[in-house]
């Protein structure tokens, strides 16, 4: 398909499956942080899924290389980001499973029916909106800092649009672990799969991703940690393989 | 001093400024989490700790050897292992420093004034108590399972015995993760520094160390993992470090 490019934007390839994505070089790019996130969804085929805050539509996208979903929701509230991601999915001739909707995701249960979802999946704006004043027309900042939605804006979301024993992927920052361990709890969605990321063996985690089960009994278990890179400096084959396409989740 | 041993007692030294602990084979024995604890405790010159759960008396009798704090209450509910705990404090002539009190922690109250100290500190029992009927004299048990005391009676205690920003620190298991934190934030100890121990570096962690600040502000840091053993099968230098009680606390 023909899609039409902007200015500052750019194609990349996935090196999956021949998927490729729009980006805008003056907006928030896609991260490791997404790609490692839909490598951790451990979606069952014809599973009915929702982004919330899909931003170049990175997720809906590389999943659909990875897992037979059968449809996804892709929610973000930037008009123009979420146009961008539209002509992604059009780019990939996507259109008949990855559906964007230009919304709040505060507003999602206006457009989607609660309790009816077996996934929800989200890489959400990692820091606290307490760093004074944010221009609230910068797509970088409303992408990394909590402007239009809380951490507990999204997890009460995601709470309400699982079925039961539904699962909720997210991944985040360390830094928050207490948080998200406390707001999963309050809305019913019990941590059941943790992984730390690290960037190297030596140093602290940077990364958390992390399935929580709607309504599931507590029982927590650990991945092995992930490294990004080994002592020779180069990707783990574990992150390698990931961007290869070829990891499969970890069980 | 003469210490008299009873059967079953052995002498252990614990490589670190002559310190010596009794430890009776039959019971529950210390083991490598009571030490990284310890090792972990940042306690300030002259402070004030409890020891919630003393068991052998493992943690005040090794702090006493790599903190200079001024007083020890080491509580510990079994009046044998109490005893024993005491038979400890005499054989390293530490009975100025270190008190044990046989009480049940849920009573410590009773005993000690709240809101006046500077650390609080437990290495408690891990396991839920749900594995059916465990006999209640078994000492071992009471020390491994929430027989005598739940996760949140050792927290809910630690809050109340802790001055504004005094310091908790415990050693737990990472399959309680959202137990603790949630805990934790319910009691108002702020979860401030947390580090995962792995027995290698590409396995998952088997425990958890955290410092805890009593109405502290949210800001969780973390420590870099701390591997026990190497490629090579040994002991990494880090935990030799501690064992050889060169170790200085992580910043």
């Amino acid at each position: 398909m023909n899609i039409e490019l902007k200015e500052n934007e750019k194609i990349e390839d996935l090196q999956c499956n021949g998927l490729k994505i729009i980006q805008n070089k003056k907006w928030f790019c896609f991260g490791m942080d997404a790609v490692l996130l839909t490598n951790y969804c451990d979606i069952k085929n014809n599973s009915i899924v929702v982004d919330l805050g899909t931003g170049t539509g990175i997720i809906p996208i590389l999943l659909s290389g990875k897992r037979n979903y059968s449809k996804a929701y892709a929610i973000e509230i930037q008009e123009e980001v979420a146009e961008m991601a539209r002509r992604s999915v059009m780019l990939n001739n996507l259109q008949d499973k990855i559906e964007v909707l230009n919304i709040d995701l505060k507003d999602v249960l206006n457009y989607l029916q609660p309790n009816s979802f077996d996934a929800v999946i989200s890489n959400p704006p990692y820091k606290l909106n307490n760093s004074g004043i944010i221009n609230p027309s910068d797509k970088k900042a409303i992408s990394r800092h909590e402007i239009m939605c809380s951490l507990e804006d999204v997890i009460s979301k995601a709470s309400s649009l699982l079925k039961q024993y539904g699962r909720f992927y997210m991944v985040h920052r360390p830094d928050r672990l207490a948080d998200i361990m406390c707001l999963l709890r309050k809305y019913r969605l019990e941590p059941k799969q943790i992984r730390f990321v690290h960037p190297r063996a030596a140093e602290k985690p940077n990364m958390i991703l992390i399935r929580a089960s709607k309504n599931g009994n507590p029982e927590l278990k650990f991945d092995p940690p992930l490294y990004i890179y080994g002592e020779d400096g180069k990707y783990t084959k574990d992150v390698y393989d990931i961007y290869q396409c070829k990891a499969t989740h970890i069980q």
